[in-house]
């Protein structure tokens, strides 16, 4: 999607390879909101680190940051002979897969870049086909989020009001996304609507994440607290609701995804909204069945507790004072702030499950399902069973 | 309530008077959660002050301030006969009322002072029946929240857990509260349960100031990001939700209150929790017909797109880094953070309002109605008409 640098709207993805430097260049997405940086890493152990620290996150994103670090490990190799080339790309392989021990893209990823590579007679067709099957993951991510788009765009009509949760947008693919993806489909077709943005407390991925996006592709777009949607809704100010998901289970059709999904799902049904979450087919679970037996991670309690944020000059109608740094005003800086009382603890559930009842359709590069007709087209869906 | 002072437990109230001193004291509640700071005023205009500043806020509260602002402005008169003293204390009056001019508690209040003075001959015994008079509101309102508590009290049984929202706590009364009275209650006929707070966004009332008073109190509590309520009470956690009013329709038994409260009715209707609104009788509106003509405040974007806090030390698990100033230790500061896309605007609805279907009850100091029973009551409601 777009980017603007300077003033100039310039197309970018996540996540990009330089040949001629054998580099990874990433958006620095720990940086977001308040400062747009791109980081060119240089061999496979700083890309490794890159995934670690989280200058890259989402599923897509890092299966290709992981894919492409694969390629330029292999494209760095410097010695002789096959066996030694295996030797090494296992060692790349290691340190890029221990980088986020639990996601499992980046093993996906990896795996079709090792298989590619076994048809290679020499070290050097070997370099060359770890790129290309790494630029086929980083392209194949990009297409299946178009698809997804191109299904989901016939559901935005001219002058709706969207309510999207958290950020399920091209930051956390290559590019494109996949609740943002029907937005921007339906933009590119001409249509003007309003997007809602929740805030999506505690980390406040809808505020910073989803607002930017949003921003440099000109979609119009408010933020609201995550208390708002429901008063929106029952003044008719939200025609449609988008949200991603970080597991589908495929027998059931229940969606596990950023915590207060549920919640808009509740509020949609009551209100005769649709409600529909977008979904690449990586993320379909089709083993589990019970969304109660979907593990939700419990975040630390500082995210509750408190805030990220730049320091900045009070607002009129903010309260209180602010000391206006200088330094905060030349560099970006985020700071935390507690903002609860400090005697006080939290409870802090990262996720929520949907049951399928309140969910209107799936959108899929393959179409739109109901939830109860993924389990009976999951042969198409791509289930290994 | 109690606070803990140098690890010492004292019982406080939000507003009291010193009659040697003619002076009004108040907790200073814009440094809560962070420091606990009382504050003495010297005359009736400093008094007017701290209630514009929100020094003090809350209706029972700034309307006993108001009350005892009055009471100071009548003691503090040392000039000669009763007209002089009626015009001085008309100035009193008017600078109190123009603090918070849209507040109907101050009026309330100074009118009940007002009125008892007339019955004095001297100018002596007007200052007398003044603060008699003061006091007099201070006690009813304490009586009010007491016997509102009684009521709400056998709603709460041993072990339940409880959800609240926002703060309807004893800050925002000169003791007790109202959506927390029933909890102190409850707690001092030994009964021991466990409250969720919700942090409520935009303004974080529930994870700054009923943290705090629960905290002060030792009722064992964990404050929620407002998208987590939904989840646990998906999983059987919430047994039970009270919340205050800013308004309740007497004709309909609708309730205006702070923003994301009809999301919490919404969510308990779904999960047949019980939700219950604890009101002051002189929140009742008896004149409004409909819900929907409330007049929603629409507060500032500010609000939504930052927060407010004391710069810390990072958390482990908070991710990035805070820069530990010194001075952000020795005196807690409280600084705005800009959390949003700087590009980005927001839309900031204050309140919203909850039909009366969604509503279990409604606890009143006279007793606990279901919505619809407040008008067939309204002679003991107190309905003017």
């Amino acid at each position: 999607m777009n980017v603007t640098v300077r003033g100039r709207s310039i197309p970018f993805r996540t996540v990009t390879f330089d040949p001629r430097r054998n580099a990874v260049r990433l958006i620095d997405q720990r940086l977001l909101p308040h400062a747009f940086r791109v980081v060119s890493l240089d061999d496979f152990a700083q890309t490794a680190r890159a995934i670690r620290d989280m200058v890259v996150r989402g599923a897509g994103a890092i299966g290709a940051t992981a894919a492409y670090g694969l390629a330029q490990g292999a494209r760095a190799f410097r010695g002789r002979g096959l066996d030694e080339f295996s030797r090494h790309l296992r060692t790349a392989y290691q340190t890029l897969s221990a980088a986020r021990p639990t996601a499992v893209d980046p093993i996906t990823a990896m795996d079709q870049v090792r298989a590619a590579v076994q048809a290679g007679k020499t070290v050097e067709e070997r370099q060359t086909l770890a790129l290309a099957a790494a630029e086929e993951f980083a392209n194949q991510d990009v297409r299946h989020c178009r698809e997804l788009g191109r299904h989901g765009a016939r559901l935005i009509r001219q002058g709706m009001n969207v309510l999207t949760h958290c950020n399920a947008g091209w930051l956390a693919f290559v590019d494109v996304g996949s609740a943002t993806a029907p937005l921007y489909a339906a933009q590119a077709q001409g249509r003007t609507f309003h997007v809602y943005c929740d805030e999506t407390r505690p980390r406040s991925q809808g505020s910073t994440l989803t607002a930017w996006e949003l921003a440099q592709q000109h979609i119009p777009h408010h933020i609201i607290a995550d208390n708002a949607a429901g008063h929106l809704m029952q003044r008719g100010q939200i025609d449609l609701v988008i949200v991603g998901s970080d597991r589908t289970l495929g027998r059931t059709g229940e969606v596990a995804n950023k915590i207060g999904t549920y919640t808009k799902a509740v509020l949609a049904r009551r209100h005769r909204i649709p409600f529909y979450v977008a979904i690449p087919l990586s993320t379909i679970d089709w083993d589990l069945r019970r969304g109660f037996d979907i593990p939700i991670e419990q975040r630390h309690e500082s995210e509750v507790l408190g805030a990220w944020g730049v320091v900045e000059n009070a607002r009129p109608g903010a309260g209180g004072r602010t000391p206006a740094t200088q330094s905060a005003r030349r560099s970006p800086r985020r700071v935390y702030v507690r903002v609860a009382n400090p005697g006080s603890g939290a409870l802090n559930p990262g996720f929520d499950v949907t049951p399928p009842e309140l969910i209107t359709g799936i959108i899929t590069p393959l179409g739109i399902f109901k939830p109860g007709e993924l389990w009976p087209n999951r042969r198409r869906l791509g289930s290994p069973a």
